[in-house]
């Protein structure tokens, strides 16, 4: 029997990240990026077998229709078509009428449309990811996967937030939360790792990546996370500045800031980049750090603290806790702040293991406490994966 | 010996309260509140050996003056002038300059005058009294105390928020935290109650009143509080909102709201009354709650656990906690509000002493968890002794 593949699409404003997923090594058989639509230098680039290549756009129209035709050839040429059975789309805002994935029909379009409203920069780019597609591949099922979806089981006084409750019924501000494949699929591998069901187990899963949240899961379910009804809350990122006093914003309106200019700020001159004063990317603040900069040195501490706080916070959630797990680009990989966020845990019991935390990098996962202590550990994620998974469990 | 009695003024923009403090017993011999200043039906009450009085503020003109001059007249009627020994001003916010109470000279009214940016409504306010109580008590020394001064004591990591550190050296934009006397006083109270030198104690301290923040005291000083630029941040409040995604604010400029609308909704129709659609009032809240009011179920709910998880968070700031001490009107009588805190933290090891719970209120202070355990007690806060205290001994 043929391998099943699914060819999963992450549709952004100017840009397009696709994947060929291999559904039963969950191995990326093709993986690319088209990137600058709309510029002149608007160009695709892909890896295939260990080569990559990369061409221009040169289509002067629709920059996603042009780079999904090309993707349609590229296919092609490789000879992978008929071997892919579904296409999976990744899509920002579900609101609160998507609670799992969906296969993709013209209701579902217009309930996507119905909530842009909630996400106007990314919804409005994953629908025309979701309409090209549509056309190059008519025949394959396709379908939708959220990054609100799993956050939809938090319990109201979670989603609440500590604002008049006419700005939910009216626009239904409230929490939704985001990351919601990766902390899904990092606690169900890590209820694998500690052969338990994940119907029983509970985590609090960590995920610190450009952007960065976390999520405490009760028996498998999400029940409260640090995004909220924006990716800008909760923790400070790369550029972002987190939860705010909004005195904070009432004070620079005041002193004559546009509303422009302060958003901006918080979106992204604030997070690693505002308070180190240097760069938004971990590893520059880390390297920067041990030379002595003192603004990296204060991010690192903020940012640190901040995640820590967020963490000790979430143990009022459960009655018990089976582990914290970290994940994303700098979950995965940054020995010296893990290490710095279990030295704040020590109060409640958490014992860094020096050699297990430096083993588990670069792709590999495990447990980086000390035996017989309350467990944390590292799972790369893989949302991609999930995309192809659900795209496959629905057709 | 005569006792010392210190007169302790909290002038408001359109009020001020006053009491005369016996140093010595902590006791107020008198205390009052003048109210609707700059309106037709100004007027003044006090207290005074158990009887109320209200008389009507006639002066047309500045009705602080006017207060004050009344007071000094009171005083004297009431024979209390010769053991006044000085006058103590609460004074909101002192910025960086002042971390601890001090003499008021003309250069702390400089000074004063130079933070006043940053509490645009109350600092002002705050020197109307000061300088009619020095007019009207030119002979007595006077001192200003700051609810932020002993907040001072936060590391860089506490302050610091996650947005970009221009705007802490442009505009002081930093966590400042407020409450300060109140986390001053119980925290001395509670070192004494369990008989600990206050240097060596750490406490969770949590004041809950119409305004509300956690700080947390590690060897006897401010290491992090969750009030922050403004009394604004933190926890959710009478009708404030606390801390919120920036997205929010955001959101409802972006659909036409005028700031005065937002930053009006976020500070008087949030919080208790916003939630619940009912009150402000946390007593109306439980009683709406026991009659089965859905809005007041919620805004109980989303109260209580922000609280629990601000305590939580607040663990990673220390190695060892001597208590959580629960202080304010809500927290010194609330027995539904602390039980329900109480029992989220119970994966820390928290558990209700439900007697002792219901022994400590109306004045009375205790601990209220089970012998042996983790400890949490009520102390019953008292600002206007700290006033009188600092006012005392810097003369």
């Amino acid at each position: 029997m043929a391998n099943k593949f699914v060819l999963v699409i992450n549709s952004g404003s100017s840009s397009l990240k696709f994947a060929v997923i291999d559904t039963i090594s969950g191995e990326a058989v093709l993986s690319g990026l088209g990137e600058c639509f709309g510029l002149e230098d608007s160009r695709m680039s892909w890896k295939y077998q260990g080569e990559k290549k990369e061409v221009a756009i040169t289509d002067e129209g629709n920059h996603h229709q042009a780079a999904i035709s090309m993707l349609v050839d590229l296919v092609n040429e490789l000879g992978l078509t008929e071997n892919i059975v579904s296409v999976g789309h990744r899509v920002v805002h579900g609101g609160e009428t998507f609670t799992k994935s969906v296969l993709i029909t013209e209701q579902t379009i217009k309930d996507i449309e119905a909530v842009q409203d909630l996400a106007p920069l990314h919804n409005p780019a994953n629908l025309l990811g979701i309409r090209a597609a549509l056309e190059a591949f008519p025949s394959l099922p396709q379908v939708a996967v959220f990054d609100t979806a799993f956050h939809q089981t938090m319990p109201a006084k979670a989603f609440t937030g500590g604002i008049a409750h006419e700005l939910y019924e009216k626009y239904a501000i409230r929490r939704y939360g985001f990351h919601g494949t990766s902390h899904f699929y990092v606690s169900r591998e890590a209820a694998k790792m500690l052969d338990k069901p994940i119907d029983k187990a509970s985590f609090i899963s960590v995920h610190l990546g450009n952007g960065a949240s976390v999520c405490v899961i009760k028996d498998g379910q999400s029940v409260d996370t640090s995004m909220g009804f924006t990716p800008l809350a909760g923790l400070m990122m790369g550029t972002r500045s987190g939860d705010l006093d909004p005195g904070v914003i009432e004070f620079l309106l005041k002193k004559g800031w546009t509303q422009d200019e302060v958003f901006d700020t918080l979106n992204k001159k604030s997070g690693f980049l505002g308070v180190s004063g240097l760069t938004s990317d971990a590893r520059g603040i880390l390297d920067a750090m041990e030379e002595g900069h003192e603004g990296a040195t204060l991010a690192f501490e903020v940012f640190t603290y901040r995640v820590a706080k967020f963490i000790s916070s979430y143990m009022v959630c459960l009655d018990s806790l089976d582990g914290i797990i970290f994940t994303g680009g700098i979950g995965e990989n940054s020995l010296p702040i893990r290490s710095k966020i279990l030295g704040y845990l020590k109060l409640l019991g958490y014992k860094e293991d020096k050699a297990a935390n430096e083993a588990a990098r670069f792709g590999a996962s495990g447990i980086i406490t000390e035996d017989g202590g309350p467990i944390a550990m590292v799972i790369p994620t893989n949302e991609e994966l999930v995309i192809a998974q659900d795209a496959v469990s629905l057709i």
